[in-house]
């Protein structure tokens, strides 16, 4: 009889579904569908994963990513900031009444990076850490070959480091986070700014020009453009530095929108992280990085997920009845 | 035939040894000499470890704490600032090689998070993160029960964070780390240069006024006292605030000079930690804690890492003889 693990990626645009064979991270299947419709977005992920059942083998469990904070271990959704009405749901008690098989919640970070470690850009390292640079700054780590999530799966909010007391406001409120200076947001609100206050750039006369548009702007060669990757380069390095000291990685791997600007952020970046680390020992044998996966690195970090927790359940069970 | 674990403390002021039986953390034997002497402290330590060998029964291994930069994997102490010559010193090799049994390295403040998780404040905890403050920062993960190294064993250098870009020196020659703000060495700064500013203390006349001498002046309601005080507990709060957002961990325990200063540091700390938190739940379940094993901690948890590395070492060495 055939067994499969089911993988979701739940996102604030749209529900991924895919089924894996145990031991090969390709998928027999997936399908996606919209996260916003006339059912809520938990009935939609319940229609999806029913939708993509196989009609014949067995589900051995399923692994959700979670754009939000979930704690894997009670199975409960604290906050999905991009998915109404998630906030304090017990998503896992209600998908394993509903499906009848084991289900593993994870962050979407955490996800991303269990993907990228077994079948990515992290495969063979054992101390790795994660950024996701767009709209905000999402990360992970990996440690001795265990994902960090902290007691109650609250750990590795990268982003939310303050590295410059009083400095701009971020998404969750408070001030002068790494996220604030170094994000997509925090590029656009710099440039916005200093448009604001008269700075020539050929990007005036744009209200709120966005990373994308900055970018084209940099490479073009212009300065106000330039000076906010500069800018945001300069605080993620100085970001970067304080995590090489805290966790000794041997790989750092980056991913999302802003990421994909290249030198125009890792140029400084490399810079303000040398100048900022007590010792060049922190850069010996570290590799940098950008993500293999692309957009299904959440599916096949989400059958990672499923994969470990459910077979490490598996045998706890077999034990106990020992 | 008895059987022991060596454990040895390396301090710049004193070399400390004590003889532990595999499964009570209650020292049978103790001996301690000062540091410096008219041999290497690597002799020294040699001296003390032949003197409280013991005349009877077998040494499993020995487990060392050493005030600096060591990697455990190497057995490398890299730097010990405070140890004249202990730069990229081969400690466990030149150990191994004298005595015969194996030994294992630990930086100081990994070893002292370890004793007090078996055997002090950090009982039944998986999850713990320790700062000891003092004329530096140091500190300490555990992670799932396991203590967070890093690749080269570089990790946790918990002091070394900046959290005030262009603050004052840091003792690594960085600046705005935490360790410049919060540490005894930065109050002392920060007062010294607010008295040869002029600001009217009780402290006044005298040169470099320490951190105790401070806190004396602060109980007796002096301003600049107290401010300094309140300034150190609110970096530290801020510090503590990005520690809980990456580690999420159920105790934190403080040990060092500085901590002994109690409410005049914690006070400020917490209202700080609060106001930097992002959510409150990470103090849900939160313990705050100080140290229980005081000057043994060292000692403790170098026998803690003896016993964990070498009975590995010997199950790992059963296996593959099998």
């Amino acid at each position: 009889m055939n067994a499969y693990y089911l993988a979701c990626d739940v996102g604030g645009t749209q529900l991924r579904a895919a089924l894996y064979a145990p031991t090969i991270a390709q998928a027999v299947q997936q399908k996606r569908i919209p996260t916003v419709g006339k059912e809520s977005a938990t009935e939609r992920l319940m229609m999806l994963i029913a939708d993509i059942w196989p009609s014949e083998g067995q589900v051995l469990g399923i692994g959700i990513g979670v754009p939000g904070m979930a704690d894997p271990e009670t199975g409960i959704v604290y906050k999905a900031p991009n998915i109404a009405g998630w906030e304090n749901l017990p998503l896992q008690q209600q998908l394993q009444d509903r499906f009848g098989v084991p289900v593993v919640l994870g962050n979407d970070a955490n996800v991303a990076l269990l993907g990228e470690w077994r079948y990515g850009a992290g495969r063979g390292h054992h101390n790795l850490l994660y950024f996701t640079i767009s709209t905000g700054i999402g990360g992970a780590a990996i440690i001795e070959d265990q994902l960090l999530l902290g007691e109650h799966g609250l750990g590795t909010e990268m982003g939310h480091l303050t590295i410059l007391p009083d400095g701009p406001l971020c998404g969750c409120g408070q001030r002068g986070h790494l996220e604030a200076l170094a994000s997509g947001t925090g590029i656009a609100h710099y440039v916005a700014e200093q448009l604001a206050a008269g700075v020539p750039s050929q990007l005036a006369g744009q209200a709120c020009p966005n990373t994308r548009q900055i970018a084209e702007a940099a490479h073009q060669g212009d300065a106000l453009a330039r000076s906010a990757f500069e800018r945001a380069g300069f605080y993620l390095g100085m970001g970067l530095a304080n995590y090489l000291h805290i966790f000794n990685p041997s790989i750092v791997i980056f991913g999302g929108g802003v990421s994909q600007t290249g030198e125009l952020i890792f140029a400084p970046m490399r810079a303000s992280l040398e100048k900022h680390l007590m010792s060049p020992q922190y850069l010996a044998d570290l590799e940098f990085a950008q993500v293999q996966l692309g957009d299904d690195a959440g599916l096949v970090g989400a059958y990672v997920l499923a994969q470990q927790q459910i077979s490490r359940q598996r045998s706890q069970s077999r034990l106990s009845q020992k």
